[in-house]
């Protein structure tokens, strides 16, 4: 049976999946890399920027769960380009021409175009959909393998609020963000709801997994 | 060189220390005993609720750390009491003729009364004052010793604020509160001035330790 699930991703101790003022030159806003820092250290994360090498231990352990098994991701329209992109046509996204997803790719936007094909297998489409009806077109897509979702943090809570993600994978990091968007608002008691494990790393990051209950 | 320090302040994951609706039937609102029972069932916190045994690893070795080289605590009124009980006259705290501070205790509050000496060595005195002048008067009272921050999270967020914390213990536990008294508000970059640790434990929480950087 297919699964959603969501690996990799950063949260500051305050909630906050991304900072403000989110800018070109600011993907993060004033969070900069630091909620990222743990993962271009690792052997996985490490040829994203460019580098060799990489830590090996569980850092690396968890965020090569990244890619197995995936067939097919769904993002926000803030995770895909800086506040504005939807008014720029050129616009193909942060990763180059050889984007780091190597299949169907959803972006959720209000502002739908068409879709664009990269190397690697990497093609973005848009879809102006509420995320069962993107869940669904993904999973179309996806052919029998599992749907990531992307994020940013509204991506995250809306697939939780309306019970949709099978597997999550955050990564809690020792920072105070402060302000930016919060990943847990509107989530209460989400716990009854799946099994938590919570592993402290020797970076100073603390891996929380949430697999939901069978009923 | 006396310090401040705060001990087992339960959070949930997504930050809140208290709950809603705080009553005397109530008194962590909806949140019930659930950020607690990591400490109950330690052999440090067994006690405190009747009982006898309790595991002794992780979770009691940060537990027991709340009493040892501590002269003094001051708690917000929140932790006094239920909502109003500044109008009842009789009210003498949640604890019972000996409670589990041993030492003079502080409770901020706008409507203070005469100080009641309790059984086992605590006093409660009552203060109208803001946190650095509320700690002068406890560090008085502690003669040397070192002062405990008790909470509620508004104390622990004021305290914060204005730079007065040299340890605190936080354990965060894996449940989503969703509304109550958040710790976090306008706290950004508090890990510029402090080595943080983080260790989760069998039980499920993670506890997160902040010591003040040496300037």
């Amino acid at each position: 049976m297919a699964r959603t699930r969501i690996h990799n991703f950063s949260i500051s101790l305050d909630g906050f999946g991304t900072g403000e003022g989110l800018s070109r030159d600011a993907p993060f806003g004033h969070a900069g890399e630091r909620l990222h820092e743990w993962m271009i250290a690792t052997r996985f994360g490490a040829p994203i920027v460019g580098r060799t090498g990489g830590s090996t231990g569980v850092d690396n352990a968890f965020a090569q769960q990244h890619e197995p098994g995936i067939g097919a991701e769904i993002m926000g329209a803030g995770k895909f380009g800086p506040p504005g992109w939807q008014e720029d046509p050129g616009w193909r996204g942060w990763w180059g021409p050889n984007p780091p997803f190597h299949t169907p790719t959803f972006v959720l936007t209000h502002h739908p175009r068409p879709s664009i094909e990269m190397e690697g297998g990497t093609t973005f489409h848009f879809l102006d959909a509420a995320p069962a009806e993107a869940l669904s077109t993904a999973r179309a897509a996806a052919r029998g393998r599992d749907v990531r979702i992307g994020g940013g943090p509204t991506v995250v809570r809306d697939f939780l609020a309306a019970g949709l993600v099978d597997h999550m994978h955050l990564v809690q990091v020792p920072i105070l963000l402060g302000r930016g968007v919060r990943v847990w608002d509107g989530l209460e008691a989400l716990e009854e709801h799946y099994e938590i494990e919570a592993v402290s790393a020797p970076s100073g990051v603390t891996h929380l997994t949430f697999d939901r209950r069978t009923p």
